[in-house]
């Protein structure tokens, strides 16, 4: 049960953003940049890093949700279930494999992240931008994962949840949502 | 060294805020909304939470320059040092002391958070607003700390520079500085 009254068709971090609209604005922009703005990593790669911290950080809600969109991204289901167990079997590239495992650094500490494993990224090509963009990623996830488990918010009754979401998060992204989406609009007024 | 290019005037959080402003102006609001917007929660108080989540993720950037903000709003150091201590010892209401446990917990993680730390909370008088601000504030900062220390930042060569940043975060907050703050701008565009 959450820690304090939040509407209860809304699992997860989508209470919570209801709950405070003003700070969740400011947070659902940042996202919307970071995880659908313009960048040369696509956007199911960095569902992926959502993922990975996600999954570091046992945040059931966001494990899931991000898990279900990277594989609606994807159309498949095999990388995000290896980069669980074992970034080096993920069939991604060089360089994301080198960004997956910074956002795992991250997700441990800050101070976590060496210069190594930068090295590593750098010489698969990954560009500063890309990993500039990683850490921070990885470090908001930090946040939501604190937000949404902190507050002990509830997973959804039904784990068809996840898919609607995972729908809506490929369509409209981090955004409130239009007017018009009524279909999607019913399982959470935000992601 | 940081792992990208950032201005070498500009330390800490202030050389990654200009690195990327579009993603800046986001974490900027949010954090002026949280720690200087409408609260029942004094701005001191909010810096302190700040404080205590930098110290135990161990960043000495944030953990100097917020302590410095509290210092400076409290008029005293007493209670930053008592914080990063012993917590019961500090001198602040007890309703401060569950908030700060409470922060403690979060910046751990989001499931180390009790019930009984939130109950003790609430005993003590925190209403569920407080409650949220305080996992959210905390939150934050393990993101701050994870983007200061992941990327490696530089510390500032002289640790004058924390108290001419502590004067700008009291008198400007989180926000942009505006025109004619010159004597607070020559240490960064940014906090």
């Amino acid at each position: 049960m959450p820690h304090i009254p939040l509407e209860e068709h809304l699992p997860g971090i989508t209470g919570l953003l209801e709950y405070r609209q003003d700070s969740a604005q400011p947070i659902r922009k940042l996202t919307q940049l970071l995880l659908r703005g313009p960048s040369t990593l696509t956007e199911a790669e960095r569902e992926l890093i959502a993922t990975i911290v996600s999954y570091g950080n046992e945040c059931t809600f966001c494990t899931t949700a991000h898990t279900a969109a990277a594989d609606k991204l994807l159309g498949e289901s095999n990388t995000t279930r290896a980069i669980k167990t074992d970034i080096g079997s993920a069939p991604v590239s060089e360089k994301m494999k080198a960004l997956l495992v910074i956002a795992r650094h991250v997700q441990q500490s800050g101070k976590s992240v060496t210069t190594q494993s930068i090295q590593q990224a750098k010489d698969a090509g990954a560009t500063d931008v890309e990993i500039h963009d990683t850490v921070l990623i990885a470090s908001l996830f930090c946040l939501y994962n604190r937000y949404v488990d902190g507050m002990a918010t509830r997973l959804p009754e039904s784990t068809d949840y996840y898919n609607t979401l995972a729908e809506r998060l490929v369509t409209n992204g981090y955004r409130r949502l239009p007017q018009g989406y009524s279909h999607l609009k019913k399982i959470s007024p935000t992601p």
